[in-house]
């Protein structure tokens, strides 16, 4: 552990919103609490996390009530007193970015948004998100090419186009950003809650650069999600847990 | 059994075209022929195919060489004599759809095309792809929501586009077509072999209607699918086997 302090470069905070209520996984608490082989989904994700050797920080935006809840749960996880900060979310999934976004400390200058429903994330890829925003890029998706055809359908449910899907890349998280840019989204973004954290950056004209995400950090959001997440637990199957 | 034969209405035909290498899968045979959990993923895909009560023919397009291997591995699984039959595949998917079309008897009018990397395709989606045949569709494919959010991205892995996610669809197998559809579909299709069989049919202008997918339908592509696919069946999570 010491090693690992030592090299920990601490210019990393992740936030986490984790108000959603994941009305997609059946009747339950919010989602991030849902469990997972026994442990709720923000347990693993927060885990991992910490992992990575260059996060200093995790911010939690946690649902109104149950934000002393969430920080007992995760005290254990942080290394340090206070690398771990619990906030308050807000309706939406983009309130509890801004709120968490502004309970960081002075010192990180790279902010990565993550989501615990992609809890079982490896390690790894957190790392691979904030060495592109530390090599300069203002902006940064781990992405997954579409393994599927992809086709555009009416409302009807008829076939009404073919998308070119070599040119198509499935968005996952963390997204890393710096954090000036991250601040300048979030200002000037009131009102607008329906796009994810790259799309705001987007709207600001700047350019948001890929890195490979991983099949690990798929987004937990059915039942059959949660199955299969379990079998990768229950099988031992997922690494640098 | 025997209630089940006689609720066989025998009108749907599945051509299964199993000569791909599954180069991503790593080193090893043709892609059909690689192992989940002890049995090849084209046990596992004919198994399932023939559990559905419509199904009266089953045709696989064999890797060339390998079609007496295939055959006899398969043949246990065919409620019937000559329920099974077993063709040389082509160089090309296409191909080895044509071939297998061309193998099936006079009396099915419902043409399903399947996947054996969509190994565990519960038995319902492929009554339900075949129903909506028989209910006047021509051309029908199962489909799913697209989950994470997709971009569009350049060849330098910039971001340059962000398309409504709301209206794609994720494509998966068993595809059905009434017969005389797949049939010029096929008569015209020559020299194109990027596209599959509802791409083709689609360039006939004929309208291609959408079914409800599985998530267990999944494509087993990379070495995580097939982790997946494995914890899947270790923990008996795979329904209708």
């Amino acid at each position: 552990m010491t090693t690992l302090r030592a090299e920990r470069r601490g210019d990393v905070a992740v936030l986490i919103p984790a108000g959603g209520a994941g009305v997609r996984l059946g009747p339950g608490g919010p989602k991030a609490l849902r469990p997972l082989a026994g442990e709720p989904l923000l347990v693993h994700a927060v885990r991992r996390v910490f992992a990575a050797g260059d996060v200093g920080w995790v911010v939690v935006a946690a649902p109104a009530g149950a934000e002393s809840a969430v920080a007992e749960l995760l005290g254990p996880l942080s290394p340090e007193p206070d690398r771990l900060r619990v906030v308050t979310g807000g309706a939406q999934r983009q309130h509890s970015v801004a709120a968490a976004l502004a309970a960081v400390p002075a010192g990180p200058q790279i902010i990565l948004v993550h989501d615990a429903a992609r809890a079982l994330t490896p390690p790894d890829l957190v790392t691979r998100v904030a060495a592109a925003v530390r090599d300069g890029h203002r902006a940064v998706i781990p992405v997954l090419p579409v393994v599927d055809t992809v086709v555009e359908v009416t409302a009807a449910g008829r076939v009404a186009g073919n998308p070119d899907r070599s040119a198509l890349r499935a968005v996952q998280t963390p997204q890393g950003f710096a954090r000036a840019t991250l601040e300048a989204a979030h200002a000037g973004a009131v009102g607008d809650a329906a796009t994810d954290d790259a799309g705001l950056v987007s709207q600001l004209g700047i350019e948001v650069h890929t890195v490979p995400g991983s099949a690990y950090a798929m987004k937990i959001t059915t039942p059959y999600d949660l199955t299969v997440a379990t079998a990768l637990v229950a099988t031992a199957a997922v690494p640098d847990a």
